[in-house]
């Protein structure tokens, strides 16, 4: 038997003069790419080179749009309506998709950004808004999340690939979604034991919850972080390990 | 023999709660619509019903790019590197086509905005990096600007096609160029004058210029404003005008 | 016996070429106006006209600050924290109290727009955040309000002057508070009604509730809109009927 | 004899989620902060922290307005009219002044920004429309620029405090002005040549130019930058060989 999965990350999230992120590192062991679209993050020639960059080491590439929250980095929640949040991810995904014409290339997925991801997880109307924007630009587009939201749902309804979406280092309670920051042990720092923990989720489809019980799921995507040097390893480790026990590391649309 | 012109408008400038332009009068006379991409004016929103506005009416649609400055309308100068230029174009575009693409239609033409009309019509390392981008996203775009202009020069470099484009409301110098609006009679307040004027241009390919000199030009689109219901007068004047002379109103995409 | 009581608006709300609110008009019936301070509305020059405006009519200026979300006018729900809040509400009273300054005059209030004001009724934190802002630019400046909200309690906590706000166009719940706009008479549109009502909650202190019943009521300020003519209507009747029947139209600083 | 000399550097400078400059270092050696205001850079936050860091430490602050352009960070020349600009600028100081009314205490002086500092120095009618708006806000503050610009022209006409500024880093023409950025040569990067040469200048007022001929000035405050380590550690080096040469570094304020 063999085993497949692709490793996601958000890059592209400079702006101007402003740097963010360890774009070029990270990239080297991920084969999805989440690029901000301007709107929390990004500018157009962050966007332009990011698709460069990913275009030329084999990275797929995605939209990673977010609210129009630049100061907040899109992660406090804005009350948007369902049809403006509508319009927002249409324009985001069509100034992305512009920058991968220019590499006759096109994009994979969109996995909506931050706040909006979690309030998109809970809240089916939102959800909805966002799955049918992602269906009238492109029914080709694979929406990327978490399983047992409403995103999941959402996707089904308007005829979308769902890539079903684990992070790395954050603990989950027994209904497969994620503790809460707020909580001391939300994050796992024990860069073993997130390894062993994401093999065990791919090749066995189950993952321990904070409270010891077993969870069943189904890991498309593993998202890894490049804010820092120790996200960077972390996400340089998952690889490896998963490489060595038998798992390739592949963009979501050869395998969904 | 038989004549054939396009007349355009920008339009879909109104900005969240504001409000601007005459755009559902304008519509009526016009067979192409610039419409704004959300840098200078236009959000998503608007862009989404003004795209459907004109789908509805059978205007076809271009993107109507412009500076990131919201405060100034676009109206005044930035000095942004061609490379950068060519990105915000990119992004523009690209933003705009999402909305096409959900109305299963296409853009037909870009149309720089404002003060970068006027930079790339002089600039032409600008005007190339704009052509650039837009032959980067879809060769088949009509590149449109003013005869004699840096813009006209580089859409032919890079195997574009170029719609020439007249004001209704403005007088020439002997070589083409806008008589600047710094000049008291920069503007033409007749109507009569200006619909006669228009269709000579049109049907002779000849203009009388500031200083009575008779220039050759020609004409694919007619640009006319929606600003206020005296504008919206003069549109309407000038395509009856046309129409009841054998000049059919067609978007430029159908005789270019 | 002797009534007085302050008529406050909400102006410069426009924004660079977009035009927005009566406020020409509005102004010749007011005493305090809340004046946007870039943020949800406004822009430098905006200001600068406004509180020139203002100064010239002898009407009493405020900061009107707001959310970041000029797209969205300020009018939806944005999660900042307390802390941030409070810096926000620090710029935006410095930035409009600088032009104040250009007239050697000063601001005599502070009213939080849009969403921000709904969300400070309700939540104390964010509500203290405000006070503390406004107490540490200047402990003389009134903070507006509704009565029985969280922002009039924190106002007396940190030694601010409170003026209570009522509408002279909304319906109020047996608890002071507003019908929310979800319900269909949450508006009042009988403009008589809506006078007498005035008249009688500066002159008796009493209010009839939605449910008919009587609210005892403080009311310093009554705010009216210049969103359009009928508003602008509304007001004038307002102060007529105010002012023929004794009572006296002033600043709120001159009674509180 | 003793001389004296103020330091000065750019700082609060980052946005958001987004951090620039070492502000924790090069506070160390700066008397005077000019402090971004939230148009090309900062944020109300970054802001209210600077302020207060700036306070702690007993450096003195001013204002750092600039062009509204986060994206472009300010360098882009961007064609304001004089009376926007003067409005921008009032905008600008006074958002900074409310957060140093927080602390009780005073802007000492105000420094434009960027490609606005540039466009000043050569333009008398922006320079005169910001020299109008330090004026109208506060008469005490100190304009800040370089010696036979525009800027000082001005400010003596408004009856402004003007301090001579020179930047440690950057070779000057025979008449004072700065060597553009377009030479290699414009830049200094011997640190022990700009150590001396800006001792030389405090000391003797004479600056040997890029051609050889000496250039006499007068030195009221250095430029050092606080980007990266090196600019640190010359600014580090400069005040040591300032200090271990008899000049006292101190606020403008204390000796204009």
């Amino acid at each position: 038997m063999r085993w497949q999965v692709d490793i996601n990350s958000d890059i592209g999230e400079s702006f101007g003069i402003y740097k963010i992120g360890m774009d070029e590192e990270i990239i080297k062991y991920i084969s999805s790419a989440n690029i901000a679209c301007g709107f929390h993050a990004g500018d157009p020639s962050v966007m332009a080179n990011t698709v460069a960059r990913c275009f030329e080491k084999g990275v797929s590439i995605g939209a990673h749009p977010g609210y129009p929250d630049l100061l907040g980095f899109g992660r406090r929640y804005l009350d948007v309506s369902p049809s403006e949040i509508k319009n927002y991810i249409i324009y985001q995904i069509g100034a992305l998709q512009s920058f991968a014409k220019v590499f006759k290339t096109k994009l994979q997925h969109v996995k909506v950004h931050g706040e909006l991801y979690n309030a998109a997880a809970r809240d089916e109307k939102l959800a909805l808004a966002i799955a049918e924007a992602v269906a009238s630009v492109d029914q080709n587009l694979i929406l990327v999340g978490m399983v047992n939201t409403a995103m999941q749902m959402v996707a089904e309804k308007v005829g979308l690939k769902f890539a079903c979406e684990v992070f790395s280092d954050r603990h989950i309670n027994p209904d497969g979604t994620l503790v809460s920051r707020k909580y001391p042990n939300a994050i796992i720092h024990d860069q073993d034991f997130a390894c062993k923990r994401v093999l065990r989720m791919v090749k066995e489809g189950t993952c321990e919850a904070i409270d010891g019980s077993i969870v069943k799921l189904k890991v498309d995507t593993i998202c890894v972080h490049g804010d820092n040097p120790q996200a960077v390893e972390l996400a340089k480790k998952i690889r490896e390990l998963l490489e060595n026990n038998g798992v390739r590391i592949m963009p979501m649309s050869k395998f969904l």
